[in-house]
């Protein structure tokens, strides 16, 4: 199993909070290492930081722990290989271009025998991961060959995640880079930041942030992780089957597909 | 105008003697301030370094420098802007997937009102030059359903070029990570570097590299650059319209183009 990062606020903030935390968990605290990477958009653009190597350990991650990127939002993974090897083909998150944006996705699960539908994007490593998500931008093309609201496409985003749910575990982040989607096939939280902000104290290792001396009162900052990143703070905890979707920093849409 | 920088080598090998000359280009002894961006093929996968800001002042500049990344196929860029406006959706080098390998692509010239066939693949910035690559991989796509050896392939590549290099300037690099493609519209240089290795010395900054102390007698290295990197050496500049493939630090292929 993996573990899973997003954020998504209404400001450019920083992740090097949540990040310090999480890799910790790449053969620090926990057992991932076998590769981490990390996503932010820019604008347009997405910066994607990625290494094979254990996350404790890598100079590609010290780097983003110093030098603090600010996005609105930013997708991250930390891997404990089970399918594939260790290789950066193999490094979440990945990255295709679909109707004229960078669309990003990190998977922690597993799938069973996962025979992907053929079509126009194909995985460049041998992941279940980034066959499933090849496989899911291939069914948006079909229905949507031209580009539609999110509204209009989440039906079919859900209904996919829902099938792939079927053959094992599909916990996932995507973006497109204007919104932030999240699915829990079995494990996931998440927070939302806004004012009055207090002091938080990651889990897995001694750092206490003050977010009141580092925001405004207008800010809303929502992280997702696999598991509660802090110590101090009540994460909502995700039922199985249960997504989210978010924009800048708020939840746009909500729901729970059948068990 | 931009500068080009590219490497095929036999073994992994580290580009940072010929990135720190780059740099210096980058708003130090040249005017290209609008980003940079240098991509290393590990593998199957890329990894992909960029930043809208002036490499002499970027901080993942000096990482990449401080950091040796060994590859054998390396593509990097420097950038001033003509077309779209510095951010890093507008920074190159751009990259697609396409048949299931990573394609990477830098451009160094402009062309005048470029109106892309529609296509798959669409441009995430507003260059002409991601819209000339997207425009490439689309007339591949059409050509050829399936992947083909580059051989096969080769003369779509070429005529896609000559119609770019009929509206402005167009130099470029392009790799599927296997091979390295070089198009020559106006201003290229090469050079070949094997045993018996010797020092080199740069021209925009007072650097030399024994390249005897860090190779084997089997190494095989190719530098590709808009103008020559070192002054003690003997480049091999390229004609207007010459193209040549590279694979494994050996020219496979090359050519030129009618006038």
């Amino acid at each position: 199993m993996c573990e899973l990062l997003g954020m998504s606020a209404n400001v450019p903030t920083d992740i090097v909070f949540s990040f310090t935390g999480l890799m910790q968990r790449g053969g620090g605290t926990g057992p991932h290492r076998d590769g981490w990477g990390i996503a932010f958009y820019e604008g347009r653009g997405l910066r994607l930081f990625q290494d094979p190597a254990a996350s404790v350990e890598s100079e590609v991650a010290k780097l983003v722990q110093r030098y603090p990127i600010k996005s609105e939002t930013v997708i991250g993974h930390i891997r404990q290989a089970n399918v594939g090897r260790v290789c950066l083909a193999n490094t979440h998150p990945f990255v295709r271009e679909l109707w004229g944006h960078n669309w990003c996705f990190a998977h922690n699960g597993q799938l069973a025998d996962f025979q992907p539908r053929p079509g126009f994007y194909r995985p460049v490593g041998d992941t279940d991961s980034e066959a499933a998500f090849c496989d899911l931008l291939n069914r948006l093309r079909v229905a949507f060959p031209e580009p539609v609201a999110v509204d209009i496409l989440l039906p079919t985003l859900i209904g996919a995640c829902t099938d792939y749910r079927g053959k094992g575990v599909f916990n996932c982040l995507l973006s497109d880079g204007d919104w932030l989607f999240a699915f829990c096939s079995s494990k996931l939280a998440s927070i939302t930041r806004r004012a009055p902000f207090g002091p938080a104290q990651l889990k897995d290792v001694d750092v206490t942030v003050d977010f009141q001396a580092e925001t405004t009162p207008n800010d809303v900052v929502t992280v997702l992780a696999t598991e509660p990143l802090t110590a101090n703070e009540t994460w909502k905890i995700y039922q199985l089957g249960e997504w989210s979707l978010w924009r800048r920093g708020e939840c746009i849409a909500h729901g729970k597909t059948g068990d």
